[in-house]
């Protein structure tokens, strides 16, 4: 059977993208991360659900000391405006992450034989992260077919986006379909007991449950 | 003064691109990698080095348990040939190696408002590693452009490759001029207590300190 890498973060895209490879066939190897963020919470949260997939996971420990984000930095203060400005990049931006992330999950293939890596990314309903955008994955391929030796010599893996042009509407309505464990997603950046319900990722998730006409099962 | 990431193996080539940063005028910040190689001899080499040319360095440890590489798996062995055929890519090459090491030093770049990155890859006196060729490098710039949030504002963090087209005797001869403690270097990739003198780097240096018609002082 047909390997594929899958980023599973614990949040609601990447529990519904493990689902959407699985339903194309693939045998999923999630990789999951633990680099400092505040909502440590998500990793056990990752873990039920690639438990629950019954699928391979592998967990990774990164260190970022450096910080730059407050995700990672507790000094500083989460946005907490009510409203995302997808003009303006916000401060939970994590330097270089999900280029991060990636070069693990395609270090990860090469070694197993995987051609797909699969992130769970998205640019509609989003918070304005550029390594979020089709763009950059479009360039980050291209960077795969010339500095991996998969892509030198034409077995390139090709990282998948599935949710990319999606709305958080959208994707719910399809983990629906795709009998996702949303229960087990944990989506805010707080980390607390419950979500806060005033963060960026609180936000996406609410209107996203609203604009399905569903109920949020974590809430 | 500005600032520059350096990424230091403690082999000869990043202790080069050090003194080069550090002769261009950027205050150094070194991130020195422990990812499971054999030859972790090279880390300590590379703090010494580090502390030698007074500047910062960060030490940081990645876990790759896919392997993929003899360079990381024990049970395979090295390529001993004794000659190099850079048309194939040796069993020494780790999966996507560089692209992880750059997409750290990227994120810290951008965390302490580094502009540049320094990488010690070459492509001439090389074994052939698809992420040491300009293509790469210059497809990896690309996708910063689109993938980082420098890259999008406009002040991207640029890679510096400044011996990316040298041979490895004009290398030796660059450092010798910016007086690089080359005796406190490491290639071998055996990583014992003396050089093993049969494996790629051992041979890539042997010839490079010929070819400048110097001694290695490891030697």
């Amino acid at each position: 059977m047909k390997k594929a890498v899958i980023l599973l973060s614990g949040g609601l895209d990447s529990a519904t993208i493990l689902y959407d490879a699985k339903r194309k066939g693939f045998t999923p190897y999630c990789l999951i991360f633990e680099y400092g963020q505040r909502h440590c919470k998500e990793i056990e949260q990752a873990k039920m659900i690639a438990r629950r997939a019954r699928c391979h996971y592998q967990a990774m420990k990164i260190s970022l000391p450096w910080h730059g984000s407050s995700l990672l930095d507790k000094k500083m203060s989460l946005p907490r405006q009510g409203k995302i400005d997808t003009k303006k990049i916000p401060s939970t931006y994590v330097p270089a992450r999900n280029i991060i992330f990636l070069s693990f999950a395609v270090s990860y293939a090469e070694a197993i034989g995987a051609r797909a890596v699969f992130i769970g990314a998205n640019a509609i309903d989003y918070s304005g992260y550029p390594d979020c955008r089709p763009e950059f994955f479009k360039a980050y391929q291209k960077m795969l077919a010339k500095g991996s030796k998969t892509g030198v010599e034409g077995k390139m893996v090709r990282v998948h986006t599935p949710l990319v042009r999606k709305t958080k509407a959208q994707i719910i309505k399809m983990g629906l379909k795709l009998k996702v464990p949303y229960h087990l997603t944990w989506s805010c950046y707080q980390g607390g007991r419950k979500p806060c319900g005033k963060c960026d990722s609180c936000l996406l998730r609410a209107r996203g449950f609203d604009a399905a006409g569903m109920k949020d099962p974590v809430i």
